[in-house]
C-alpha cells in the first residue's frame, strides 16, 4: 500500500509496525485516469476514497440535467457519498476523477472491521470527521452569503494553485454558476 | 449533570460508572429562555453544545443585514462554530436558543482533556461527526438543487414536527427564503 495514508494517519496518531500492517490488509491501492468514474448515480456507494495523488469530484445532475459539483478531494482528503457509504443505499452522487487520481479505497465491508481491529483509527477518523464538518459549515456560510463573484474572488484568495488545477466547468458549478459567467469574470480581472 | 447525554453517549459504547463521574467533572448543564445567546458573532466561540431539551440555532448575519440560518439543533444533537471553537479565533456565528433550552456544555478548555481522560469518546465522537457530515452533505445538495417552494415541501416531509416547532421567519431563513415567501407558499396549501 502507499505511504501517503500511513504519513497521514501518524500525523494524528502513532501506529506499530504490525498495525500498519492490519491497516494494509484491509485497503486497496487503485488509480484512475482523468474523467475516470469512481462510482455513478444509482449505484450503492461501496467505498470511502483517500487521495494520494491527484483529485476527485463528488456531483450530481440537477433538475435540469446540469453538473453540481459539490465537493473537492486533493491529496490527504477523503471522499465519498457518505449517506449511500454508511447505509448502504444508492446514490444521488457521481465520484469522478477531475485529474489522473492514485486512491486508496476503504471498502464499506471492511469499516467497522478496521474499527474494531484498529481502535486507534477512531481518533484519526474523529479528526477527520470534525474537518469535514468544519469544512462544510464555512461551505454552507458561503453558499447563503456570497454573490457568484465574490465566492470566485475569496476562493481564488483561499486556494490559488486550485483553481490553476481543475478544469473550469468544474470550478464554476462548484462555486454555483455557469461557466460562461467565470469566463466574464476572469475577463474583467 | 443531566443523563440525557450519558444515555446518548451509551447507544454507542459503554461508559461505566468511574467513567460517567470523569464526564460529569468536565461538562455542565445550563438553562437558557427563548432568544437567549449562548455565543455571539465576534466572540471566540467557547463551547460545544448538546441540547438536552429545545431548540437552538445557529445563523449568522449577511451583508444586507438578514439573518441568515445555517443550522438547528434540537434534543441529541452537538451545535458550534467548529472553527472557532476548534482555533479559538473570533467567530462569525451567532448560536440563539430558538426555545428555551436545556444543554450540556462541553467547554473547549476540557476538550483534548475530555479525549485523554476518556478514550472511549473518540468512537463516540467520530459517530457524531460523520452524522454530522452525512447531514451536511445532504443539506449542500438541498441548496443547489432545489427551488425554495421544493425546499419547503420536502423539510416539511421529513420534518413536519420541526416545522411546527421553530419559528417561522428561523425556518424561512434555513430554507434560503424570506418569510413573506414562506407565507405565501403556506397560503397555497
Amino acid at each position: 500500500m502507499d505511504k501517503a495514508l500511513v504519513d497521514h494517519i501518524n500525523r494524528f496518531i502513532n501506529l506499530s509496525f504490525e498495525e500498519e500492517e492490519i491497516l494494509a490488509g484491509l485497503l486497496k491501492t487503485t488509480t484512475y485516469k482523468k474523467k475516470a468514474f469512481l462510482h455513478e448515480a444509482g449505484d450503492i456507494c461501496r467505498s470511502n476514497y483517500f487521495v494520494v495523488k491527484g483529485c476527485l469530484r463528488l456531483y450530481f445532475i440537477d433538475i435540469k440535467g446540469a453538473e453540481q459539483t459539490t465537493q473537492f478531494a486533493i491529496e490527504n482528503w477523503w471522499i465519498s457519498d457518505l449517506t449511500s457509504f454508511l447505509m448502504q443505499k444508492p446514490s444521488e452522487f457521481y465520484i469522478q476523477a477531475a485529474e489522473a487520481t492514485d486512491v486508496i479505497v476503504l471498502e464499506h465491508r471492511h469499516y467497522d472491521e478496521l474499527f474494531e481491529k484498529l481502535p486507534k483509527l477512531e481518533k484519526y477518523f474523529r479528526l477527520i470527521f470534525q474537518k469535514l464538518h468544519q469544512a462544510s459549515q464555512i461551505r454552507i456560510k458561503y453558499l447563503y452569503s456570497q454573490t457568484a463573484e465574490e465566492r470566485y474572488v475569496n476562493f481564488n484568495k483561499l486556494f490559488p494553485e486550485f483553481v490553476q488545477r481543475v478544469p473550469q466547468y468544474m470550478l464554476a458549478s462548484y462555486l454555483g454558476f455557469t461557466p460562461e459567467f467565470l469566463s466574464k469574470i476572469r475577463a474583467k480581472k
